[in-house]
């Protein structure tokens, strides 16, 4: 078990990446809850290739830290025949890429395959270890990461705890709680934080259509940490603020991009419209590695398009009529003019996001 | 059959109350659809009591067409054994009663009811006519009430399809359709005249959680006159109104206040604030009868909330955790201000609303 997790009581039922010697990974079966609470037994490449693509560990900084977990076994079992360094690096890129293949669109999986990467190719060009001896630093590495997630969402919701009033009525998207983000969580976990100092928080939870994220999986965390809960429509959002019931909202993000333009679960942009609408704070909770650099702004963020099925069934049954077309856009963009703060380890930026955005990914180096 | 609904090809398929003779009428089981399309054949009181309490028949102006014919069957049944006037008109009311107390929020059925109740009352102390005479003609207003339902329908639409532009994308909510308002429909209807008349339009189709109308009854609607729909969730609005995919809003609505403000079902007020937010004009067609001239304002409107387990489960399986709380609100108020036209047969009517709607009040005496 890695230490930083484990030194309190709330969100410890949710790790969703349980490590422990670094040879040997739990994953949450997130396929199963919350009718079962299940641990998949992950000691090679072949089970996290096989928990990414079956969805056994989503949300994308615990896939992220899965597969780099899978890539270090990976590179163990390389280093088992093979002492060249070069056909190691090759044969562990290859591997690398069938990784990134399994869920092409998140972002954090393709980050923490290069982060892995790199670092063996640091660590050969430096030229003192073995294959087994870098194979080696890599599980270590890919531990350290799992602690670094866990660390920089607690930082981050220390932070954002401090803006959830008293007697908070909270209402939150899709889920951004400990199972997506390796623990804690980031919207969840400033909600976990303001309820660990004490604060009266209430959540509703949107049940977040079509694949009821929020009935599921932030229903199934808040009953773990006993945060009182209520499940709604994504429709019902504009009928509760208008009578009164919800004072904050607060979703994760997907990806962020330099003017603070922020992508997330569709049916967040929604929400964003409707708290400005109503002069309610919505805030964004995310790790500085959810900024994009590269990004201008959210025009350049593709949006994902899911199968029509998962709008036209629901638990294996139609819904609708025979042949009918859906349209199933998995993310929508919400413009930086919606967003009250964006929640991130090195502080709660404000506009100018450009400016605020700019001064954090520079402290960070 | 009756004569005003059939001199067309649109909207046939999905009549909700078809008449034979105003001794039987067979009602489209919308328990049913849109798995199968099948009849449940009414000819006495107590069938559609059965209809309109299990939900065979829903939408009010449907449920009071319904409940018309069922309360002028007992008025004959009634007066095969009952000659005396009082008493006929007593036994009359006391079953009225019990139709009403099936849906007790529907305000149609207490309208229908009180409606046949009265006719009863002026034939009789008119004097001229046997109970059985009366009986007679109780028949005849219901199947009367149910050709003005249609042609106010078919009215108001032609009305509302000049709204309508070219190479419309038009985004509803609910079922505003043939099923809810006795044939054609009000929202549904605007968009069938709309395409009658060539108008190239195609819709975006709400699934309307928690109970799926839309999904479920106006994606079959629209299929049986294959007007092109495509189905999203309710969470998609702004993703859609963001990216110019829709170019006009439009429902139907349950009551609307002497101000305009207009109760519709849950998630209707999430349009109209997401509407208004991107400049596309929101629409509500409707009745007159809708209007309720007691009411000043959209405050004095009550909310029905429905069960939880109407959220918590799909299909009779759980979507979320054992024990989960959840808020069924099922209807919400869009205030005036967020209206650009409410669609009546008297005309399409405008800010400021108190007056327009006291105007076309006033006219239809």
């Amino acid at each position: 078990m890695t230490a930083g997790a484990l030194d309190h009581e709330l969100g410890v039922g949710t790790l969703p990446v349980l490590v422990g010697d670094g040879d040997r990974v739990l994953l949450i079966d997130q396929r199963k809850l919350p009718g079962q609470t299940e641990y998949f037994d992950a000691t090679k490449f072949d089970d996290m290739l096989l928990a990414i693509g079956d969805m056994v560990v989503r949300g994308a900084p615990s896939i992220g830290v899965a597969a780099a977990f899978g890539l270090a076994w990976e590179a163990d079992r390389i280093a088992m025949r093979v002492s060249d360094k070069k056909q190691f690096l090759l044969e562990l890129s290859e591997q690398g890429k069938k990784l990134k293949e399994t869920r092409p669109t998140a972002v954090n999986l393709a980050w923490a395959v290069e982060l892995i990467e790199k670092k063996a190719r640091t660590l050969i060009d430096a030229g003192s270890l073995d294959t087994k001896e870098v194979a080696a630093e890599l599980k270590k590495l890919a531990t350290e990461e799992l602690d670094h997630h866990i660390d920089r969402n607690r930082t981050l919701s220390e932070l954002g705890a401090e803006l959830v009033p008293q007697d908070a009525q909270i209402l939150t998207h899709c889920n951004a709680g400990s199972l997506a983000t390796c623990g804690w969580g980031t919207a969840l976990g400033v909600i976990r934080s303001a309820h660990l100092h004490g604060r009266k928080v209430s959540v509703f939870v949107d049940e977040t259509r079509p694949r009821n994220q929020g009935a599921k999986l932030t229903m199934w965390e808040l009953a773990q940490d006993r945060i009182p809960a209520t499940l709604v429509c994504d429709s019902m959002a504009g009928h509760l603020m208008k009578s009164g019931k919800v004072n904050m909202v607060i979703t994760g993000a997907d990806r962020i991009a330099v003017n603070g333009d922020s992508a997330n679960k569709i049916g967040t942009y929604n929400l964003a419209v409707l708290a400005k609408f109503h002069g309610i704070p919505f805030y964004i909770a995310a790790p500085l590695s959810t900024i994009d650099p590269t990004l201008e702004s959210g025009a350049g963020i593709p949006i994902e398009h899911r199968d029509e099925s998962e709008i036209t069934t629901m638990h294996d049954r139609s819904i609708t009529i025979d042949g009918a077309r859906a349209f199933n856009p998995a993310f929508d963009v919400t413009p930086h003019e919606l967003i009250a703060a964006i929640i991130t380890e090195a502080g709660v930026l404000r506009a100018d996001f450009t400016k605020s955005i700019g001064a954090a990914l520079k402290l960070q180096g």
